[in-house]
């Protein structure tokens, strides 16, 4: 990596020459220079560092959630942001206590499972019962009513590996509503195969659904070896017996806070180039990859800028509350940020892990493009791609801005192939971030923050189509 | 791989043509079909999968323990072994029954931890303290007495990677004696680094012992990731208070069994090879690595062989019982077989995972060395290098022959790179074994067994020391 970086920077000291309409040479002196910091600093891992070890985990609502704001308020402190406060954000608390399984028949082995998101618990022996395997969500749903009576259904489709994490999607289905389809055929719990690519014997857990009028089953996925070994023994032609025992509780509506740190813009401070990530985290691991890598290296690249400059548009940090159970503290802020979004020239979340940032692209108006086009230029150094496509996604707490208003996103993709591995897993510690990607994704975030905030031309959205 | 076995196959070829004055061509040719159908078969991996699927983790004493044996007995009979037979073993079993983690302060985490064999229980809420960190067992013993009164004794030694696993022995020695040392300095529990190389969050499971007349303390190991966390938060000053609550129970003598196969020689049945591996494992996990494949693989060798011929000596494979809990098996079978040590002609067993053997040695008296470089010439077409020090080790099931007499040990080294990645952890699984690289390990053993067993000399150990 230290020869990648040493590439890097002899690239970038080319760039930094060109020529553009939108940035002065002394502008792109700038640039040249907030990268060259932001990809020799350890302010981003140092950050990480500090929230995943003396925070740890930080499941909404719970005290660790509370010292995570704590956190994020004396670090944007430190860092001298120039406004830093908190907005309130309620979500449905909801507590993991204890989980265990086993496989009783044909053999007892120990079965590594997870409940689900707003599971309901398990009587205090846990269900036994036979369990049924079904290799898509689809075929449970065709499966004859009441023909799962007594029984834990099983969901065991595997998610595939891909740079771009599109095995999520497919495979996230039968964790949302998988349950809900079991029950109404009968089952009295549901276990599906981790919604992950690991060959580790973690079960990951993520976001589920009850409805109204159908019966609250237990809901809890398995390792993917223990998932193998399920669908082996039942391969075999055994009769699969498993217990299951999750004690978890629904507290209602708890509160959290969306922190937010700002470095004000010179001319035009009501606008703003929104970066972040979520800071909350499931309550498994110490959410390292998942956000703990979005927060540092957010608030780390508003740092590196101010260190060089203050640009002509405000650049605002966001760690969102409560994203894991809902986007519940980006739903609070584009709410309450509803007649104020407009202010918005430039939207991007990292939320997709520590890997290195491979790619790069925007959805906003045509006429903006010259601007998004020399910001890809500038990231290029780093080894970015430019994605000519114009439809970024953005992270997931910019979905209810997308929901509110056509905004300018932006996505600056990140190499997934190995973030399923680890993600929503007790196994998403710190040691899985190799520092200096960190550093590149820093770069690239800086890089990106002070080019919006700073172009001659204001970034515009696509029209509306409401 | 299947370009390196279509390799391994020219290259067998070739060296089939060989003279040798201690087998005939006709008998070079059957140690060539024994290495090609053992390296074309599943026999191994099937073997494994099927135990690892249908008993699962084998502690001794355990009702899975029972039923490993008797799948054994079933697998020889089915395998059409000449002979197949128990010998009994005792053992002081041991079960866990629950056991769980928390650092409470400076902030609620949890703790992946893992209670070590003959750990006694906690209290029912576990047993809270602040931890006092120690990088080594030296540091440890040379702490002033009294000064854990009331502590949590925690040694951080991290093992060394290494091919030949030379960092578990150093490591060992903290889980062998490390809950003594801090009993005898007033500590109320023990815990350390997992003696394991994995970075995962998988606390490594082990022997260890107490010692009269110092009080027995409750003997845990916690996963790297966890061990990283404490000694982070131990560096930034904080002080690290957790609960640790294992509950588990000694049970006294319980009662297993070595589960032995032979196929009979033709000229001297008496004299045999002996290969093998143990049938017992850890509960944590399902005993793939080990030593299932090392169960499997020596089965399917002699099998492959009895395919081709019977050979001059017996080949008897000797699943040993209650390994982990301290050679318990391979005690009783070397005491019960303790005047007869002599028709041992050639040993060696497989516990050591399941990547490729890359080397091969000796332990025999030199006027045996002509029929080992014999089979090292014929182990080369495998990749497996001869290495002529003559000092061989063999599996630790050998551990009480070699005290009893001097016997012709062998060693099939393994590549023991990533095995201390899932070694006595919940994540040593049927997906951590490559088919291809098993069955390399059964030509391997194959061609050993057959060609000690088939030799024109019979191998001599070297002279006795006592």
């Amino acid at each position: 990596m230290k020869k990648l970086i040493t590439a890097l920077l002899l690239t970038s000291s080319l760039t930094a020459n060109a020529s553009n309409t939108e940035f002065t040479q002394k502008q792109l002196q700038q640039i040249d220079e907030v990268r060259t910091s932001a990809l020799n600093s350890d302010l981003s891992y140092k950050l990480l560092e500090s929230l995943t070890t003396e925070v740890g985990p930080r499941l909404p609502g719970t005290e660790n959630d509370k010292k995570a704001v704590a956190w994020a308020q004396e670090k944007f402190n430190e860092l001298g942001f120039d406004k830093v406060w908190l907005e309130e954000a309620t979500f449905p608390e909801w507590r993991r206590f204890s989980e265990s399984g086993k496989i009783l028949t044909p053999s007892e082995q120990t079965l590594h499972l997870t409940a689900l998101g707003h599971s309901v618990s398990t009587p205090k022996d846990g269900i036994t019962a036979e369990v049924i395997l079904f290799e898509t969500l689809d075929e449970l749903i065709a499966a004859p009513a009441n023909s799962l009576k007594g029984k834990i259904a099983y969901i065991n489709y595997r998610m595939n590996r891909d740079i771009d994490g599109n095995g999520y999607g497919p495979a996230v289905r039968a964790r949302s509503t998988g349950s809900v389809e079991a029950a109404k055929k009968g089952a009295i719990g549901y276990m599906m195969r981790s919604v992950s690519t690991a060959h580790h014997r973690f079960a990951h857990t993520g976001g589920s659904h009850y409805k109204d009028g159908v019966t609250k089953i237990p809901n809890v996925t398995i390792a993917n070896p223990d998932a193998d070994q399920v669908a082996r023994l039942i391969a075999l032609g055994k009769s699969v017996t498993v217990n299951i025992n999750v004690q978890n509780e629904d507290r209602g509506q708890g509160t959290g806070y969306n922190v937010i740190g700002q470095f004000n813009g010179t001319e035009n401070p009501e606008q703003y180039v929104l970066i972040g990530g979520h800071l909350d985290s499931w309550d498994l691991g110490t959410g390292a990859l998942d956000d703990g890598a979005g927060v540092a290296l957010t608030m780390a690249a508003a740092k590196h800028i101010s260190d060089v400059k203050r640009t002509k548009r405000s650049i605002r940090v966001v760690l969102f509350a409560a994203e894991e159970l809902g986007l519940w503290g980006a739903k609070a802020y584009f709410a309450q940020h509803n007649n104020e979004l407009n202010n918005i020239v430039a939207a991007a979340e990292s939320d997709f892990g520590a890997d290195v940032v491979y790619a790069f692209e925007s959805n906003v108006s045509a006429e903006s493009l010259p601007v998004v086009r020399a910001i890809a230029k500038e990231l290029a150094p780093l080894n970015i791609e430019y994605i000519g496509r114009n439809q970024a996604n953005g992270g997931p707490d910019l979905i209810p801005l997308k929901a509110a208003t056509s905004a300018p996103i932006f996505e600056l993709a990140q190499d997934g192939t190995d973030y399923f591995d680890y993600h929503h897993t007790a196994d998403d510690t710190l040691d899985k971030v190799t520092p200096a990607k960190l550093r590149q994704n820093t770069a690239a975030y800086a890089v990106f923050a002070l080019m919006a905030a700073d172009a001659k031309t204001t970034i515009k959205p696509k029209a509306q189509n409401k």
